[in-house]
């Protein structure tokens, strides 16, 4: 019943479809509609999947209390209000994220059908997991598409330690003849859950990952994660870190690009202002082009298939350890948890029961005999 | 007569309408057509004044010598192959990058207004000059805009030693209050200009940059410019180095991003296909997002140029030193040489010259006196 590893933690196996039963549950008792339950534990279990555990049912809790304190308004209908041409505009009126950007993404698809192209921007909503989930969705339609999310403020540009972009995703995904290629990653060098889940196993920090309050770099990999949930004047640095020598600048760049269109381009709020007064007042976008559009969608497919195998049958620098394409170890991930169930973390599984006992509904159910563990 | 520096080598002044009219009657003198000629001198020279002197007139022999040997084809005129809605494909027939860029952004500038978004590719083009001056132009237009193009390959995803991607650059561009941001940067850590100009003033390389054909990192910086140069198995890093611990295979994906659009989804070359048979057979690529369609341009505008200035007024790590947005350094250097002049090394000014004599017009005109240079 234990993972791999000595200081790995003990964890419980639960099946998908067992997990995304509970979660759907407790959200739908906490007061979410049984649709807007569905999709959000959708891209949460599929985040526990694909071994992202950070964003997958891990986060439970505060969608939960969220919907019960009425931090997130438990009654929202993603509005359209605004629609012109390719573009639309929603309102997620402060409701769960999943509902909204699946719609945003179901419109966007449709828009793209019509007229090749579309963008569809979200405002006032919140969390909303993966935003691969999402992308996927699109490429399934025959998208290449983009989408992202603005989020708290962690991630210090380069040149200040004050905390002004989220994580803010860096996400596309395009069907190709050996299937979808998604890519899914944060702007910042590394996640808050990264370093929440090495801190678990007690492996160390690295210098050119996050600043602490006196703006120098911060090694306590403890502290660090304390400082950013409880907002106390950590930052996390952007992808080249926090000096130009190494593209701090370029991944800065980065980070702005997305803060840009999910928040000022979307009406929706940005950076410092996210999560004031009981309102995340998150906002996220959705961009898909249609292969269709482009030309023939089966030589485009192919097309970028061979530039996929291209690239992982380049020489690997460790001949153990081949060259990867995004999306890879995620798919793998997932096809194994489907297969052989997810492996929950005993202090998780222990405060998805807390919430169950909280609304009023059964624990979850988990595996008797410990199966197979996906290989990393 | 000398710039800034003890190693800086020797600069000569030159105006930036003389740099422009030289540069065109090049491009004339080599068979370029009067309109090819001047869109391409007004994007080298754009590169010179913001101070990317890489992208600028040091290029302009690969210009003229392709233009006559044929390798660029100095009769192309652009041709839209496809346009299915906000979609168009463009076929520069081999012609010069710039134009064919140019094409495609108006193109997609008249898309967007008509249906609010739009995408345009182009294929069988060639080197294209800074990203930047066409996403501005976009911005200029009231878009949000991404431009890029794949280049010879030059950057080994994480994992491999081979040079898989070109310096693909990431850019954007969108109109504010405050004036047109733009972000534009190579998807490798530095790219191989940057190595060529810290050559020239004698600074070392630094670990993270760059692979030597052995795979490990090369320390050389006149050896990996030229065997970037070459192409003799030196690779430039992807942004977050070779490393996943610092986000190399983020970098690696992102550069990949812009390998996909420009090469598989443009119909054009990709990776190490670009550059064969006499043609570069490169791809590009364009977005466009109209403000209009997402509501009130103003207000959006006004909305992002609060985020930049936020960005600006976060305290800096060193007081002296206040954080940055993206294109402010090359705006900066924009106004004060086109007000003074561009410094242009003699080694460059001499092979203008030589290329001058090639191509039989007369050299370029510099300024007698010495002008005040820029504050980097």
């Amino acid at each position: 019943m234990t993972g791999a590893g000595d200081l790995a933690p003990a964890r419980l196996i639960v099946e998908a479809a067992e997990l995304t039963r509970f979660t759907a549950a407790s959200l739908r008792a906490a007061g979410a509609s049984s649709a807007d339950a569905a999709v959000t534990a959708d891209v949460l279990v599929a985040a526990d999947l694909a071994g992202v555990e950070s964003h997958g049912v891990a986060r439970l809790r505060r969608y939960v209390e969220g919907l019960k304190t009425g931090d997130i308004n438990r009654d929202a209908v993603p509005e359209v209000v605004g629609d012109k041409g390719s573009v639309c505009v929603v309102d997620a009126h402060n409701g769960l994220g999943q509902p909204a950007l699946c719609t945003a993404v179901d419109l966007a698809v449709g828009k793209a059908r019509e007229y090749g192209t579309s963008a569809v921007m979200v405002r006032r909503s919140n969390h909303m997991g993966i935003a691969g989930w999402f992308a996927e969705r699109a490429a399934r339609a025959g998208m290449f598409a983009m989408v992202s999310t603005n989020a708290v403020p962690q991630v210090a540009p380069m040149g200040t330690s004050e905390p002004m972009f989220g994580t803010n995703p860096f996400c596309y995904a395009v069907p190709t003849a050996g299937g979808i290629l998604c890519f899914d990653g944060a702007t910042s060098v590394v996640s808050r859950g990264k370093l929440e889940q090495l801190d678990r196993t007690g492996k160390p920090m690295q210098t050119g990952w996050a600043l602490g309050p006196d703006g120098r770099p911060s090694l306590d990999i403890t502290g660090t994660v304390t400082g950013l949930i409880n907002r106390k004047g950590h930052a996390l640095l952007p992808l080249g870190g926090g000096e130009a020598d190494h593209g701090g600048h370029k991944g800065s760049g980065l980070a702005l690009f997305i803060e840009l269109l999910c928040g000022p381009l979307a009406g929706a709020r940005w950076s410092r202002h996210t999560y004031r007064g009981g309102e995340a007042g998150l906002g996220h976008f959705v961009f898909c082009l249609s292969l269709d559009a482009l030309g023939d969608p089966g030589a485009i497919a192919a097309a970028a298939a061979s530039l996929a195998r291209e690239v992982q049958g380049a020489p690997g620098v460790d001949p153990q350890d081949p060259v990867r394409i995004p999306g890879e170890r995620r798919h793998r991930f997932t096809r194994a948890r489907l297969d052989h169930g997810i492996p929950v973390l005993e202090s998780v599984l222990q405060d998805l029961n807390d919430l169950a006992e909280l609304v009023g509904i059964g624990p979850v159910a988990t595996v008797e005999h410990d199966l197979p563990a996906p290989q990393h």
